[in-house]
């Protein structure tokens, strides 16, 4: 990701004014439009939990119709910025948000994911969090990446719906995209090269409520040193995390560590349940492709809830405390049986398991 | 699918006229001969269970010998258009049409299967229905697709024939198929992106009794709205079912859903045992490629049999209640194994129990 290449909708314009019709018409212009085309409702109705998603390595869900700006407290198991940082009660999350399976739905309707992500060297990080986005219990998971990228990933499995129709260096067309989810309320999950994309370009994610970052040690270090100006305290790390989320105005924040510290600039939560000793890379994707996904189903358990104190609910956080917890408890069941040979997919074929053991399926 | 490629039958001896020998000499020409070879009939005594095929995303099953036209009333599991929807008993029909395991049948005896279809885009669902068809029982399981693709479905498994033969813009060549393959009386299944073309180009199904089409929810609207010009009535929707058919002429439409719904303009049924809460992408593809199989081993079993009432039974309809329920007893119990986390390919490992469960293979 280091030059331009355009062919978002909102460069598009601006492109057909200055490269002619030839632009308008390119292959590559073309391709990438099924990708921009993907992230709005269905027309005329779309059904309640079809989620038309913008991702990334950079991961998104995003919940048919848009709501008004998630905002406020979060029952008893968050804290106010400022004051101590609250255990969440992650389990009872994830039973609330998950919506039970119902026999009269059809194939969208449990959630469809777009991961945008993929290149000459990296092509696990989008396959395991798109698997782990069908995984979880989403219908369709689709990833835009490179040529060369598309074939790899497309051999992992064939539950993937893979598009290769990103140039090598795509950072522009990433740039549009999280420009056109945020206008079209899509909740987007920014992670890994997309963390580095927004921290030099923080107008990116600025004032966006559905935006979730959720960087490791060293992502959260330069983040702070760039929105902050100053070094990450350990002392004041709640305030410093809610001060970050407010400065960049309004993004929810989850910084992963031992515990997994979540904020959107108004409540600090964490989810400390232990995972596994194993570190082995890849994890952070497999979070990311639950966290699409609960927070679409928390968006949209949100919006169809009456009761007015569950309305002010901030769904992103919820869906970063769901997907937060199904990691560690994989992790764990994973490492019981792997022990040091454990490794990301192992983890993966365990996420099902541990929804099951939180939230059992209905028959 | 958006341009044509030509090198099909119907258009070989015209463009044979009209581009001279190079065109019949070229390597896109040569490759895609494969194909139409591959559809017509072994000589000179082909095998009672042989089925070079055609088929699609679309797909197909055939057998060797062409019947009189499919038609009339099929038991009394089935109901008259217009009166009420009857429920097949299904685990009857799947007992009566799959064919005993027989020590003396050679390789392709038991069925031959293609299917056509594999793009940039797609591998996933091509792959899940050549794999479904050999997982019933067929012996052998070609796909037709582009080159990008067929590297792709190929790495999935070492049991398909994959053959990288099309351009990647190929529905002028599936239509040529989809007339080559009528005029030489071999079913042919049409699901996804075949739907899309058939609904435009209604020619090349109408008056086919051979042609089965698949729809789902969406494309079964688009059908009734492009045919008879009307919207889905779900108050009328065996009458609007049947009427469907007999505008096409003759084809076989099974409405999936809830419920799926068969109708060939004279009889409709319907199967309706429960499957799956799951509605992850793909299961579709195995239905496609189940009832491939399942209409072939009718198709034989109809011509086969002495009773005369039998003979008036419509092998269409019965592969597809056949194929319909398979898919439905193999969701159940991959559902049951791996509830909210199950995938495709999990379906798909349960299709070997569930046949065998209804109709043991015998020793």
């Amino acid at each position: 990701m280091s030059q331009p290449t355009g062919a978002c909708p909102h460069a598009w314009r601006h492109q057909q004014q200055h490269r002619g019709r030839m632009w308008a018409t390119s292959r590559a212009f073309r391709r990438q439009l099924v990708l921009l085309r993907s992230l709005l409702p269905s027309p005329p109705t779309p059904p309640p939990y079809s989620f038309p998603s913008v991702a990334g390595r950079f991961f998104a869900p995003s919940c048919s119709s848009p709501s008004s700006t998630p905002s406020g407290s979060i029952r008893a198991s968050h804290a106010m910025a400022g004051s101590a940082v609250y255990e969440a009660d992650a389990e009872a999350v994830v039973r609330r948000i998950t919506p039970p399976l119902d026999r009269s739905r059809h194939k969208g309707q449990a959630g469809k994911i777009a991961v945008i992500g993929g290149c000459r060297e990296y092509t696990g990080a989008p396959y395991f969090a798109a698997i782990s986005a069908l995984k979880v219990g989403a219908d369709l998971s689709h990833v835009f990446c490179t040529k060369d990228a598309a074939t790899v990933i497309k051999s992992y499995s064939p539950e993937l719906i893979v598009h290769p129709i990103l140039e090598e260096s795509y950072s522009d067309c990433v740039s549009n995209i999280m420009k056109h989810a945020r206008q079209a309320n899509i909740p987007t999950v920014v992670d890994g090269d997309g963390l580095f994309l927004i921290t030099n370009n923080l107008g990116l994610v600025e004032g966006n409520p559905f935006a979730i970052l959720t960087p490791n040690v060293y992502e959260y270090k330069r983040l702070v040193q760039k929105v902050l100006n100053c070094d990450v305290n350990e002392e004041t790390a709640a305030e410093q995390l809610t001060l970050l989320c407010q400065k960049i105005g309004g993004v929810t924040i989850m910084r992963k560590g031992k515990a997994d510290v979540i904020s959107d600039g108004k409540t600090v939560t964490q989810v400390s349940t232990f995972g596994s000793p194993r570190r082995c890379g890849g994890q952070g994707d497999i979070l990311s492709g639950s966290v699409a996904v609960f927070t679409s189903w928390a968006r949209h358990f949100i919006m169809s809830n009456e009761e007015p104190k569950e309305k002010r609910v901030n769904p992103m956080t919820l869906g970063c405390i769901a997907g937060s917890l199904l990691l560690r408890k994989a992790a764990s069941l994973a490492f019981e049986k792997s022990k040091r040979s454990t490794v990301t997919t192992d983890i993966i074929e365990f996420l099902g398991k541990s929804l099951e053991d939180i939230c059992p399926a209905e028959h």
